[in-house]
């Protein structure tokens, strides 16, 4: 993981943000925690790939090979 | 993985935890054990992909290539 | 592969274990080895992915990254 | 990673990339950092695989192993 | 690879296996060699994958990766 | 990567190169660069998948994992 | 690779074989080189996938894991 990609993540700590998965589902939580395989903890989640049905998913651990994006809040 | 991860991970030993596979597989069971690649050991396992049809699992082994998300039991 | 898997997975040995696999097949055998890859050797075993038609398949080597759940025989 | 690799995207650093992803997505943003697996921090990033319906991505990670193709500015 | 692994591959050289591929073909031939990987060799193999029109394959090189199952022959 | 491949990629360098990617995407392109996981740096690249639809892609970094074959120019 | 799937490669180069990929695709060419990740170099190249429709593809190297089979020339 670049240290520009790190310096991101890290400045997105305790923030919200959005995570589209492999497969479509999109994620949008608090960035609680990563490593350099882009496994993410993240707290009061939803799943949101449905805008019209939205699910609380609370705390979660994601796998990080099934990640494509992780979009940190606007600054 | 991370330290937040196994700490997420360690908290939820002995609680039951949902974890979303790829495939679109949806189980629920007690976390007895997991390692630095999300293989999980889990009790009292149900499949409840589908929710008209919840199947009883018992104690199963997930490879964790196969894990997208792991909830913890909420607070 | 933690310590409880390999403990739950060598409890097994000897033992009838269900294995499902990527793809949707299912299987059903008794273990005989295993490693930390989940490559798997089973005998007498028998292909149920389709309950109206099983099929004998004798002793077998799994690749282990076919894996999904392992199932122990219920205690 | 070649150096001629290496040399491109350095070169492309704080300009315009496309990225094509796996499954048929399509980026474009500022190139703010990357690493040997490619691995991508991108600036003001639209989504562009629908030309008919742009969505800004604002700052976003992408993961290496999703991308196919990595298009540097014309010079 | 387990030494079991192993133990029941070494007992089939100069025997004829059945061997699943991902995505559904089956083969049928004899085991001359393989690695760690599953990697194969294979004499007189036939793809039986459809059984109304089985093709003679000779001598092949299976790369393990697309291995699922390996049957050695019944004893 | 075998010497072999070396030398052909390497007398291939500044010269057309075609490219089939996974999925299905054809290009074709002059070959500036590549490594050992046939990450390929192309310029003048084309994307000639669709012959009747051929669309100029400029210079590109392939990311090796989506090659399948890399075709030099005849001699 | 085993010892085994060396010699079998290294007996066919300058002889042709036929090799199987992953979604499909035959090919047909005169082994040039091969690597332990069965990267491939073939000269000569068909692709005979449509037995109604042979390409030619001339020289072309392969990216090892896209192979599923290689098959030798028969002695």
């Amino acid at each position: 993981m670049s240290e520009m990609t790190s310096r991101v993540l890290e400045e997105s700590l305790g923030k919200t943000v959005l995570v589209r998965l492999k497969g479509g589902k999109s994620l949008r939580g608090r960035l609680k925690g990563f490593d350099q395989h882009l496994n993410l903890v993240l707290e009061e989640t939803e799943d949101n790939t449905d805008k019209a049905d939205v699910r609380s998913l609370g705390t979660i651990v994601v796998r990080g090979d099934n990640v494509v994006i992780v979009s940190p809040p606007p600054r």
